[in-house]
């Protein structure tokens, strides 16, 4: 996903803001009922927050470069409606809560005003070596710009 | 998996049996964290409610060639430890709750007395239309069979 | 993808056009090696063809709702070099050959100059009962003007 | 797959033997044609060398813990009849060539007597570094055990 793909934020939800991206829906999504495979949506609520990092300026490339991993310890989805191949989805991600050491992402999947499936995921912070760290200041900073 | 490799039920739990199947972790479960990647998971729970309902008598298969469809409208896992490539890990499936037209399983995932993840799955009864059903007498016949 | 994101045809290659699509590598895609898993490019030519039959105003959609199905008899791929996460590939597609009921279609991936893998599918003309048969005229047509 | 279910090297085909292992086909493999998606067999190829390697007394695990990694740089699928939803496939493996540094992998999956699906893999051989490497004579010695 582009930048040009990728609008900038548009949505403030509570205090936080929301970030949506397009994602088409390929063949290999798709199971024998003719719809999304279940599992597949967490791969877009993947596509959903990298793309969230990515617009803070905060590429999660860069994250784990730099030795910050944020390994999923959580995931729900609840499933709407159906979705179908070479829809176009929007996947609009924002940040739930934020403790100490866990992040969690809150994401919905929409087609055209249909909500189709949401959920959220709940990340922890850890080091190269797998060990809980806390999130540096400049991250936890960078979030709290977007609360404005 | 073969029926040499689920063993036939094995542990109650409430009221309902449980069920163990073997899973070895492939390459492609994994992720560049070298751990299993998280909507994977899914899969296994998927393998593990197709064996639970083919030691019952009754395979999803077939359930599917008389009409009845059992799509997924709500999963949750939690991400309790680490799984590697090449892991032997055992998927443990047993029925949660029943009402009318909701089905929920349940999934745990261990290696060697560990456990690794445990969620749950929950579906609705389709027909061939997309129309919710009851489930059939001798379907609900069956799960109770499982109870004593 | 959007058309916005997938330029029109913009290579000549003999004698048909070829098509090009970004894809931005998701985390799903990568392996413990730290690098994608090698059937992932195979979801990425899917992509690429499913937008090129888009370019050509003959979505694939479409053609499985006419009851044309093309499904895949052979795959090839050659990995030049390794992809990782978050880059931002090309998918180019072309038409190879054509004959009587098969039809090649090849694949590159790219980045930045940079040639990642190649390879091509060859996909059958089926009906809907799963009966091989010939491509309508209007598609070979909308191939054939692909070619001046 | 435990030992019970992947039978030792039963099979003699010209100088080196084959394996065989059974792989039960995953609602998560189909696509919306109500076959299994064609990438997915690559998972498969990947389930059978690994099965492969193990029975040679050489696993893939240690391989890479040992700082030997076998990536893909050529993979190709013929695949000649559809597979479906709970089918038990079996996946044949055996060496097909190896020269200094490259190794070719042919697989073929069958269903009951009928061939689904034949292909191969060739292997690069690198060190941690991601440099070419020769294999190891231990390992070389182990495949040629095999070859009596």
């Amino acid at each position: 996903m582009r930048n040009a793909k990728c609008a900038p934020p548009i949505a403030k939800s509570g205090s936080m803001i929301s970030k949506t991206c397009s994602i088409r829906v390929r063949y290999a999504d798709t199971d024998q009922m003719g719809v999304v495979y279940y599992s597949r949506y967490l791969e877009w609520f993947e596509v959903g927050r990298t793309e969230y990092l990515r617009a803070l300026g905060w590429p999660y490339r860069r994250m784990e470069e730099e030795g910050v991993f944020l390994p999923v310890v959580e995931a729900h989805v609840q499933y709407h409606r159906s979705t179908h191949y070479d829809d176009l989805v929007q996947v609009r991600t924002r940040i739930g809560e934020m403790s100490g050491v866990r992040l969690k992402i809150e994401c919905e999947v929409w087609r055209e005003g249909e909500l189709l499936a949401s959920g959220y995921t709940v990340h922890a912070f850890l080091n190269g070596d797998g060990k809980p760290i806390r999130p540096s200041k400049v991250f936890v900073e960078a979030l709290k710009q977007n609360e404005q």
